[in-house]
């Protein structure tokens, strides 16, 4: 394998600047393509060149059956044994997932798939449309700090290996021209439908160049008898940060326009297919400090009047809570930040009509003057809106001294606003908090945990850029999405979360590294409403915890002792630790085939 | 005389930098005193010093009567006939002027005055506080433009001659030291009560030094049996025009705060005891591009919601409006400006939560749809208010085909709005304009004039830096200030509008320059609420033509024909063009003796 030094695709820290029309990546990368490109576009050059010596004696085209454990990488010869047919097993209403390849030592002008009939020997069929493939394609990402803890950290891309990998899934293009020697993996989706007759389906996936068959690639679908519900009706807590500015920029339409709406409809439709329960609510002007490429605004609007009384406006507020209800997000609504990491808070001053800030921290008479404002007013428009029961004043993690006092400030608004924090397991305030997610390496006590889940409170834990395994960086070995899931399930937790659906970098579906964290931390599907390899596994993650969770439920109702039991030991191996000596695809899909046995 | 040459005292073109602390002028000259100084102040040196020739012969203190006419040099001698004596004449209700001139050969430590008893023969008393006096200080200014024709356009002072002039009088000074070879006037104004019996009056100013006597003046006033009104009760329409904007940054106080109110009450007094009707409003963020040193800013908030419709908040508006009724100026509401000279409207975007502009111009759908949203609202506003009746959207001159446009705007949101312009007159719009006021060179056609009055319409003239006189820069001759108000009375008008009541350059109680036209131009009247020579003999005008106007309404109704005639021969000499060949002095002084002969 022959490694290309090619300067320019090393991320020159924080460049940033976009070039006239042309695109440039976060790292400062032209793209050799008008910027923030939609419906089509070219990958970035691979660093690394296909190796004559391997690719030597392969002089045709060849398909076979992968696995979806595997970026298959875009010059390499797959390491694979050829395999024509693949089974997977899921219950009524789950997406089972695979992967093809195609690697080939020739052109192809003209790659194509499509799908035969599914059938079980009764003759009952699984419908076309449950059915959805799409070009795997790849994207640059760098790799974890050099000490392999973790990936946080403000980095300079020429530090780091420069590697372009298979992940976003590519369902808008219909067919592809591929040059000699490359691979082109191809997901393969089936979402089975819950009026589905158990049975196992037989199909086919058609691989074509132009019309020419390159090759048949069996399928087969077992259908359990068992159903897992609409996305909008699981128990399982998701809480993907969204963020609506990102799209604005990204797709150069107004915010909080039409055009707005629409272009994240499809992208918010994928999250809440996921699971997603949470709203992503801002209160403020940049509640992380800008730390994204697009800032968070506030979404309502604060105005000091000229008389010294506090008005506020909630139009944005409403309509992106409205917009995200109607795609099917509705069960929660989190607002930061109460306590931003820069504690300055800004409004529109009427009196000099500018926007200024007040620096002010909890404890202090301006910030209770600001804050028992505005959360009185706040608190009035939720009881209207019939909102005040699932919305959240949400904290990230601060100093206790801090969190109390702003616990304080809320309390002497409106005693029963219910609170959420992402952070570290406080046993002091633990109880004033409805949403309580840690950090993945920390536990909550049990008699916390029972008595959280007797109250009917929200329990959880989130990862970050802090662990190396498990996470969903673009080069994470892809069943690590899934395994965090099933770690949540065996610690009885509620969900997952994480900060960042779609944080997007300056070009997302070229180039995934951020000035400041590994590559893909801020995002986790992409532009276009394209998903990908990490977001699929996560949703089998989220769909697996919801089997367990149905499960669970029933051996209790049932007192099936023996159920439970199996179902600890099929979880047992998920520890932290284990990765990646045991990778996380061993421990998954040893677990994946005791789930579908029951 | 000796002229000094000292650079510093040029006007530095447009530097206006604030070091630290200390004090510089709108020309970058330093005041070597902390900046914008309230309850005393130096003043900057004088560029002319005294000649050893002139004062030789001058080895102790001089007292005499000046003329209000003169502003006496800080350190030329006097060219004045002594005289102990002066006689002033005036309507019950009326303030009348003189002036002490003060000039020393040796240094004075304690320059004070007092006034004795003023009594008529029948034992009749004016009250104490009917008098007033206060030291004449010096400011800097400039001079006309070099071709003697008005005084615009950007000037670098280091082009025009640097002069300290007599202008601000101070009334909280009780006490000044003078040096040898200076000239000290001392202004002393007597506003004979209402309640007066009329009469002949004879007191005494006593200038002392110290304890020390220096010289008794004697001053006699003759009382009317005739009565001025109270200023709110004048006819007369005087349109200066209030920047509260200036009086925050030199007082130094937050922009509608308390304090600034506090800091304007008396400020905005003298300008209703002047006669003041208008109140200036703004409507839009920098009305006039921010030509002046303080900029003008919207005291309507425009607010764009999400989802794009315009809100409006009226909380500064009504407070600057309600403030300045409780001072007495009530009579109408001047709202600038639908066309603002940089055709680009700011306002407060809430979905970028930012301050956006349009660039929009009237005939434009964009125009129409933000300015039609905004008249409707104030409309609305004003009529709960009450105050639409005496609001007046106000503009300056445009292109006629602009001004068009804007009156259909206005009449399509509200057919009853009344409509002012300070412009050039144009015959197509007239009948549209509630409050016309044109360039002082122009003239209504009488049929026009009169079928205004039949419609209780306010008809006036203008003058600013065009004029080289009339005018009242810094350095005018003090009677042109009050030679325009006849000839207001002449042109039968009912008053006079200057654009600038307190735009106050940087440190104008030392440096009247402006980076833009000549010395004084954009103010009449000082920060501590000090009036000056040019606003006194402004008033003085004013009380002349509301004199006329109550003489000529005398005589129309008792068909006192030889009244009127002689009434329109005494106006006859004020016309453009006499000046300064026959100095405003002489008109306005002949005028004056023979208006007291009613």
């Amino acid at each position: 394998m022959k490694r290309l030094t090619i300067f320019s695709l090393t991320c020159l820290f924080s460049m940033g600047a976009v070039f006239a029309q042309q695109g440039v990546t976060q790292c400062g990368v032209p793209t050799g393509q008008p910027k923030f490109p939609l419906l089509t576009y070219q990958e970035l050059p691979d660093p690394t060149a296909p190796s004559d010596k391997e690719w030597a004696a392969v002089t045709s085209t060849q398909v076979s059956w992968g696995t979806t454990d595997i970026r298959y990488a875009k010059h390499q010869l797959p390491q694979l044994k050829k395999q024509q047919t693949v089974s997977l097993k899921g219950w009524r209403g789950e997406r089972v997932n695979a992967q093809a390849v195609v690697w080939t030592g020739v052109e192809l002008k003209d790659l194509n798939f499509s799908f035969g009939d599914f059938k079980d020997k009764k003759g009952n069929v699984l419908p076309k449309d449950a059915f959805t493939g799409g070009f795997v394609r790849y994207v640059m990402t760098d790799e974890l700090n050099k000490d392999g803890r973790g990936a946080c950290g403000h980095r300079k891309s020429v530090d780091y290996d420069s590697l372009l990998v298979a992940d976003p899934i590519d369902t808008n293009l219909k067919t592809m021209a591929l040059p000699a020697r490359t691979v082109q993996p191809v997901w393969v989706q089936c979402w089975i439908p819950q009026s589905a007759t158990p049975g196992t389906y037989r199909g086919e996936l058609l691989i074509n160049d132009g019309s020419r068959l390159l090759q048949r690639l069996n399928l087969e679908i077992t259908v359990s008898p068992r159903e897992l519900p609409q996305p909008s009706e699981w128990a399982y807590h998701l809480d993907l940060w969204q963020s609506p500015y990102a799209v604005a920029r990204y797709y150069q339409v107004p915010l909080w326009s039409q055009e707005h709406f629409d272009a994240m409809r499809p992208l918010m439709k994928m999250l809440a297919d996921a699971g997603q329960k949470i709203i992503t609510a801002t209160l403020t002007y940049k509640p992380w400090n800008g730390q994204t490429e697009d800032y968070f605004d506030t979404m309502v609007t604060w105005m000091k009047r000229a008389d010294g009384t506090w008005a506020f406006d909630y139009t944005i507020f409403d309509r992106w809570v409205e917009f995200m209800m109607s795609v099917g997000i509705d069960k929660q609504i989190n607002c930061y930040s109460m306590v931003p990491w820069e504690l300055s808070f800004q409004y529109y001053d009427q009196a000099t009509n500018s926007l200024q800030f007040v620096k002010t921290a909890p404890g202090e008479a301006a910030y209770e003057e600001m804050w028992g404002a505005m959360l009185a007013s706040f608190s009035k428009h939720l009881k209207e809106k019939g909102w005040f029961d699932i919305c959240a004043i949400a904290m990230d993690e601060r100093p206790m001294e801090v969190m109390q006092k702003t616990l304080k400030v809320i309390r002497k608004a409106d005693p029963d606003f219910k609170v959420s924090l992402a952070g570290n397991y406080h046993a002091e305030i633990e109880p004033e908090l409805y949403d309580y997610c840690i950090v993945i390496g920390q536990d909550f006590p049990e008699e916390v945990r029972l008595r959280r889940v007797a109250e009917n409170k929200r329990t959880n834990y989130y990862t970050c850029c802090t662990e190396a395994h498990p996470n969903t960086f673009t080069f994470s070995e892809p069943a690590e999405a899934a395994w965090m899931s099933y770690y949540s399930s065996k610690k009885q937790l509620d969900g997952y979360l994480r900060w960042a659906y779609n944080s997007w970098p300056l070009e997302p579906l070229l180039d995934s590294r951020f000035r400041s964290w590994a590559g893909g931390d801020t995002y986790l599907v992409y532009p276009g409403a394209r998903s990908c390899i990490r977001f699929e596994r996560l949703i089998e993650g989220i769909q697996a915890h919801e089997k367990i969770h149905i499960l669970r439920q029933e051996f209790e109702k049932k007192g099936n002792k023996a159920g439970l039991k199996k179902i600890e030991k099929m979880l047992a191996p998920f520890h932290l630790g284990s990765m990646p000596e045991i990778p996380a695809a061993v421990t998954v899909n040893r677990a994946n085939q005791i789930l579908n046995s029951f």
